[in-house]
């Protein structure tokens, strides 16, 4: 019986190297993606994109109302998305989103009886985000041993991380080198609505200078040519 | 400066005797409840009663897909609600419902600068979920204090579970000393969209002992007279 797990596609960079990887593990591949409210609309049409190019048994997207409750630049549109470098935690963070987010993939995981949740969180080339931290995502698997019907049945999900500490170069050899069209994928979070990446924002500018330092042409379609 | 908190009101007997119990200890109180696809609508018409009978800042209803996923008779129309009880967990079990409403209890709170969070889960006269365990709500307690800006910060939201050892009965008995009026509230997992009980599903069940066990007369609204 093929393996079955849930995949967090966000339409990004690094979650389309994390279904590459998945696949390449040999699991039969079930893509999760939310539309929250988010200012980059442009990343659902690249999930979608980036589903169909690697193939997967099937691509789920659940509603959530998080611009309800706004608290973020993403998704209160009265907040600008920054164009420098911020200290700290930046304005992009959304509350609790990626508790959110692999709390609506362990329910699915739950209802497809998958045992594994892949979530592309990075701690190295990353916005400092506290819920992209191993320490965080080890907590979070401690509470799902005990949240779910099919856990205290003695089937736990184990939440995989396989980007988590890979700076932004390795992450893209890695996809590269598993088939990864980068040219659909998204990171940007002021993109245009047909996906063209503003080149200045913290997501942008990390991702541009992993293209650098990885050695791999830029395939990313930018707004107008960038500064660098 | 007035303590702030989000409890998670979802319209039954048991979160409008928490909302009652939150604000007797002086909380100004922001009532969050859940759109899901749920099969029992009545509730969310019974949570804005609730709210308004016993007073709150704000009352804020996210919308959740929840049903895109199904495996649950509360989400998927195609599973009957029982009306007898059932060994272990029941298939009114949402997966990961609870997790996946702390999720969204957290994002709000750390908006609104919260640093409290009510859920009316209970361990006594409940159904079996798993989510409703003091285990597993000391085990989202640790996630979350790793999860968010506002606990890498130093300041950690804390959840609150007042009802997480009392008796259905002991329930009732609190709320009704705290002038709760438990029949504006709509337990029943089969209630018709003017919030009228079945009498017959767990839910029912358990609500029906609970007022006769405290001695207290039962105001709850039935689609016909109770086989008791």
């Amino acid at each position: 019986m093929q393996k079955k797990a849930v995949i967090l596609v966000s339409g990004g960079l690094d979650s389309a190297t994390l279904l590459a990887i998945a696949k390449q593990l040999g699991f039969d591949c079930h893509a999760l993606s939310f539309d929250y409210g988010q200012r980059h609309r442009a990343e659902l049409t690249a999930a979608h994109a980036v589903c169909n190019q690697l193939g997967v048994v099937h691509h789920q997207t659940i509603h959530i109302g998080l611009n309800s409750i706004g608290g973020s630049a993403l998704t209160d549109f009265s907040i600008n998305v920054p164009t420098t470098a911020e200290t700290g935690i930046p304005v992009t963070y959304v509350p609790a989103r990626n508790t959110v987010f692999l709390a609506l993939a362990l329910g699915w995981a739950e209802v497809l009886k998958a045992f594994a949740i892949f979530i592309g969180v990075n701690a190295v080339d990353y916005s400092g985000y506290p819920d992209c931290r191993p320490e965080y995502i080890q907590a979070f698997q401690t509470m799902a041993d005990l949240a779910t019907k099919s856990a205290v049945e003695g089937q736990s999900v184990t939440i995989h991380t396989p980007l988590i500490n890979l700076s932004k170069a390795e992450i893209i050899q890695q996809g590269t080198k598993l088939g990864v069209d980068y040219g659909l994928t998204v990171s940007c979070y002021a993109a245009t609505d047909d996906g063209k990446a503003c080149g200045i924002c913290d997501s942008c500018r990390f991702r541009k200078q992993g293209f650098i330092a990885a050695g791999i042409s830029d395939p990313t379609r930018y707004q107008k040519l960038p500064n660098s």
